[in-house]
């Protein structure tokens, strides 16, 4: 029986992309071999890439002077990777929302003059500082954001004013979970195995005129983004089974309405959980309410033990991975686009017969 | 129907093993959930990762005193991790025997003097030079070889002298095709997605003193040696999926009675395609004989037309990807371990019976 994951990542993935997974294990569409067997320069497998890009390009309506990667390293790597590839001032802003935008700022620092220009750490990362007129340095390469924050249950609900700067976004944790603006960005990434597929595949959308030769002296090749645009992100044996997987789900939103039909689900989902939480005697969400997440709902009861008792509870319930994250304490639901309605329901439920009993 | 697939990586995988993937795709051993949908913070996904670890320790009869770790990347991404993580006196000789070779020497020429002390490039790298005397520099940080050349089916049957220097061996393409000392290598590394597993995990053995926190000025967080280590392989979200199904290869190569009968196999297996290669009247092979691999096998017929026809009539046949890399040309049959034994009998049978049309 399949239990309700509500993992922050890797998560859910839709149950119909693994029944065809399964059912195409050993021999993928008449090629007598499975995906993990193909070689990457061969028809079908080409196919299979294109296909997924396509899809994505359809999905998020990315503009044609965008470029589309897929990539290795997760988004840890994308953290030197960016500003080796765009730190020609040798400046940038971070953001400071959580400890993913925290780190990548860190590793910026290898590379460049790397400023925090706000930073919402005073109050364990539980609200987005108001970005509307922030001291962006005037040479800065671009400002960074990690826009949904995993950790700590918050997401960007506005983009920062740059003030004509670059928009770097992390959107490993929302990735697809509504439609954006892309052209709104300079690069957008994200490791796919919170909401898109399996770890080892991360996605770079970046424009077009941020790929160039130069790079910082001694960047490694394979950290370059314009090796991988040049070469279809196969330069070298991309993480063919993942991309896959991506092309799966890629497909599975589409015939499930897209990312509009997503957003409108994602937030039907949330407003259970999050009007249940407003409401209870027992639990309280941690997050200023205007800046909540859609896809990582963190909460406690306050008392450390009840927490425990909830999730091992749950647990034995069929609802997993209810833990949180050690540094905000208590438990936390991601509910990333797999995660069907009735989860959302059941928990509630099941939140509320807690409730009953432990108040 | 499967077919027998002769690809030079990705490549076949054991039967059993996709059989046992697809089987779990929904629910891993009572988790109710797919092993990409699990949290690699889960003592489930610990268990998996441990065993493939300890299993693979097994396997090669790891010392202690080496480190297991499972990253991202690729052999391209470990060509610039060598050099920044060991090239403490910015020097490396590098022994050219073939297209990756080559790569990682111009790679670790961004980061200190790197020597190419032999080459085979002379002779479209169909032999492996003689290193048993070469100029390896006092004050090399270590000696770089690949160890089996996957293009041109060489393979150094013999380990080059290094003259006390560190040897560091890419393994990608016979990685587990027979027992090996680890214990005469610094770092043994390779993709796994020639004889292992799903594109997208690096596999590198390391001596437990060459990874320390020195490395090169600039080194990515990520591609720090280090970081991996202290973190078991999961500073950040490995690629968990993969490790899984290495995992269960290398079940599989156990069950199967390990990495000396694995090479007996493989020695069978290639004597039945080179003997017959030696004694054809129109088929030849392209490598020297001494230096052939167990692993990939390039031959021709001499005549494009004819090869361009025997890699059509070969895959009508049910034997694919026959087509030899374009530097070489011809026919390139790749028979790493999980291709059946009878898979290379019927390709042998199917040549004779070529070569009588053809003749």
């Amino acid at each position: 029986m399949r239990v309700y994951n509500f993992s922050a990542g890797p998560a859910v993935l839709p149950e119909e992309v693994l029944k065809e997974a399964a059912a195409e294990m050993l021999n993928y569409n008449g090629t007598g071999m499975s995906v993990m067997e193909m070689s990457h320069r061969s028809k079908a497998y080409q196919n299979i890439i294109d296909e997924a890009e396509a899809d994505l390009r359809e999905l998020m309506q990315i503009p044609d002077h965008y470029k589309v990667l897929f990539l290795q390293g997760g988004a840890s790597q994308q953290f030197a990777m960016i500003p080796m590839n765009l730190m020609k001032n040798g400046v940038a802003d971070y953001i400071i929302t959580g400890q993913w935008a925290k780190k990548a700022w860190q590793e910026a620092k290898l590379y460049g003059k790397a400023n925090a220009i706000a930073s919402s750490e005073d109050e364990t990362y539980s609200y987005i500082p108001d970005c509307s007129d922030l001291p962006v340095s005037e040479d800065a390469d671009y400002v960074y954001i990690c826009e949904n924050n995993t950790i700590y249950g918050t997401k960007f609900h506005t983009l920062p004013n740059t003030k004509g700067k670059l928009l770097v976004s992390d959107v490993s944790s929302c990735f697809l979970s509504e439609p954006v603006d892309v052209s709104k960005y300079g690069v957008i990434y994200g490791g796919v195995q919170k909401n898109i597929g399996p770890a080892g595949v991360v996605i770079v959308i970046i424009r077009e005129d941020l790929i160039c030769d130069e790079v910082l002296p001694g960047t490694p090749t394979m950290l370059r983004y314009k090796i991988h645009a040049d070469n279809g992100s196969m330069y070298n044996t991309p993480p063919a089974y993942g991309i896959y997987i991506c092309g799966k789900v890629f497909k599975w939103l589409k015939a499930n309405g897209g990312l509009a039909a997503m957003k409108e689900r994602n937030e039907k989902k949330a407003a259970i959980l999050y009007d249940f939480l407003d409401s209870s005697k027992l639990f309280k969400g941690t997050v200023r309410k205007e800046d909540r997440s859609l896809m990582n709902v963190p909460f406690v009861t306050g008392d450390k033990e009840l927490d425990a008792q909830f999730v091992k509870e749950a647990e034995a319930a069929g609802f997993v991975n209810l833990k949180g994250h050690r540094s905000v304490g208590g438990m936390r639901a991601s509910i990333y686009n797999a995660m069907p309605l009735e989860g959302v329901e059941k928990l509630v439920a099941f939140m509320k017969d807690f409730e009953e009993k432990n108040i």
